[in-house]
């Protein structure tokens, strides 16, 4: 079997494992509790914290750790907009259905800045969309389904210049940035304040740790209202008894992705570009990740008048494991609103194949999945 | 060791940890996914989500998979409110911190029920609160504290007139109840129809499962605002790719606590009994937990002019694990809540020690633990 949609789910990592397993059955005490062992689980606790924010250039009290990325998308966007509910969010063509639904869910005004066709966010256009109403804008640091690379510190300095500009004028209403950065811990730097972002959301799932684990990085000062309240955990941000084994599974996966990726970025490159290169030469595909400044994990490729999620089905009965790129999500029917931000037409997004690559994927399998999905393409097209 | 503080939290059931295991590293694919590895993952979500339906007495399209209970019962408070922004939100005087937070943090308006020396909230006392603004009532069917059993089929009758004399007068706003039975899944019966509740919370940490997993039942027809928004996951209520192995290790460990409640709450009767018995002959011991119907998990005594945490650090140093019941929460210092609702004066409260047994505490235990206990408190009211 070929697996190639990391970006929809990574493996967990051997090592995250093993850092898992004595909190998972023998060390179980609440770390509220105040006995010897519980208080040594809470000092774990504050270790992780640290660690994660050392990797992310933060304070260990910046870090909020979370049930999984829609959760700490939905704090970040609702945590702001219940402080000021009148307030606008401004989020790009192509973000993540947290952040869409998210923005909708909480905002009463949201505004959607177009990209270019390789899937790219203008600094013109985001300066464009904020008026003296705008709270937040929420922009993804690399697109999942194209591994596009957003210009995220030249966003963040125009988010600087506007602050500056609405302190001399005296509006109050106060402008953050936040960025989803699940799908770029894995290849890129993510200090927080060189990105100069106020809040930044991390996946576990997405970097070969746990499951529903990861991280709201927020940036001291900004106010955030909860949405989950109880016991005063996560300073209050994020009530609720901690899964330890959660924690130091992220933080031990976020140190593994942190600590590699840049050897695996350059190990993926050479792949990425076989496989754009062998997927072009099939006749009438189409290449949708184009971006020059992308991850090295993601081919994003249509074949017009393929239907997309039977190719998938058809890939997967010949080994290979695959996104469709077609729908939105694996679940529902709307066309993927990435692919219609950058332009392509019904057809092309009807017939879109989503390959991602990850620490296991080898040249061999690429040569392999190439030859299967070029069969299976053929096949489809002459049914 | 003798760990008495399963209120707190319970140590993993080793067939939790084996039902858990294929879903750590192997079975790691995206539920959502469409290749056949993913789709049969979501079939097995699908079947713990039944079994757990069939548990609690509801349809599979009922159970929510939360990641804790402090998230279930923000999203049945939070989710209700979101609807009715203006309406109001009845809860008791001895809730949980997520209970009484989520009120406070999402209602405009909270109404707090009193309740009896023994904890008990009064039908009447909640029928005489309840005005045509209320939306929702929030009340633990066992409190985590005293192991109060709350006579939660009586109120749901109470919210049951209610309703039918609104529907006659033309009174739209909905009234809903809610329970939070976290501590009670592991020594009662939990059919949610039987109790006649519209939500119910259920906490995995609480009944020798994962941490950071629950679930909320919401009856059919009842609508919630979400609070985490993204992929749909969880009909649309909680966004987030799903964790199958915290959710097969919910349905898991709520089936051992519902196949075994009857026989385990035998089992720990006589020792709740001798327990209470011999703290109670400890000079100056004052009993808190003595509602006839109660849980046989817990004791909750109190020694006046002890102080409770260093009692707990004592008990700590001579082996037995134990929780002060002086502070709201471990980690803050507001008196208890629970024991000022019950008139508990300030030195009762203060030098208070929540004793809750499990299922591997023996006679024994308690035995050595109430040696141990009369030890420790003579040697503090002598210094």
């Amino acid at each position: 079997m070929i697996y190639l949609d990391h970006a929809a789910a990574t493996p967990l990592d051997p090592q995250v494992e093993e850092s898992m397993r004595p909190f998972m059955a023998e060390r179980f005490y609440n770390p509220s509790s105040l006995y010897t062992p519980a208080r040594a689980i809470r000092t774990d606790i504050d270790n992780f914290r640290s660690k994660v924010g050392s990797l992310v250039g933060a304070k260990p009290s910046e870090i909020v750790f979370t049930a999984g990325a829609s959760e700490s998308i939905s704090l970040a966007i609702g945590g702001v907009v219940r402080k000021h509910p009148e307030a606008e969010v401004l989020i790009s063509a192509v973000e993540h259905s947290a952040v869409i639904e998210s923005a909708r869910g909480y905002a009463s005004e949201v505004s959607i800045v177009p990209v270019d066709s390789r899937g790219t966010v203008r600094v013109e256009d985001i300066r464009d969309s904020i008026t003296d109403n705008t709270c937040l804008i929420s922009v993804g640091y690399v697109n999942s389904e194209l591994g596009t690379v957003q210009p995220l510190r030249d966003i963040s300095a125009c988010v600087e210049e506007v602050r500056e500009d609405r302190s001399k004028r005296g509006v109050d209403m106060p402008l953050l940035l936040h960025t989803d950065a699940s799908a770029a811990a894995e290849y890129l730097n993510i200090d927080c304040h060189l990105l100069g972002v106020d809040l930044l959301t991390l996946n576990g799932a997405k970097i070969y740790g746990p499951k529903q684990s990861g991280v709201l990085f927020v940036s001291h000062g900004v106010e955030l209202e909860p949405l989950i309240y109880g016991g005063g955990q996560e300073r209050g941000l994020r009530s609720g008894s901690e899964s330890p084994a959660a924690i130091v599974g992220f933080a031990k996966a976020l140190e593994i992705a942190q600590t590699g990726y840049k050897q695996e970025s350059k190990r993926q490159a050479p792949l990425q570009k076989l496989l754009t290169e062998r997927l072009g030469t099939i006749e009438g595909a189409v290449i949708n990740s184009t971006s020059k400044n992308r991850t090295p994990g993601i081919v994003n490729v249509s074949f017009p008048h393929v239907d997309g999620e039977t190719l998938v089905h058809h890939l997967d009965a010949n080994g290979v494991l695959a996104a469709t790129g077609a729908a939105c999500n694996a679940s529902d029917d709307k066309p993927n609103h990435v692919l219609e931000a950058i332009g392509a037409d019904k057809s092309t997004i009807q017939g879109s194949l989503r390959l991602s690559m990850g620490r296991q994927t080898s040249r061999d399998d690429i040569e392999q999945a190439v030859d299967i999905i070029t069969n299976v393409v053929s096949k489809l097209r002459h049914r």
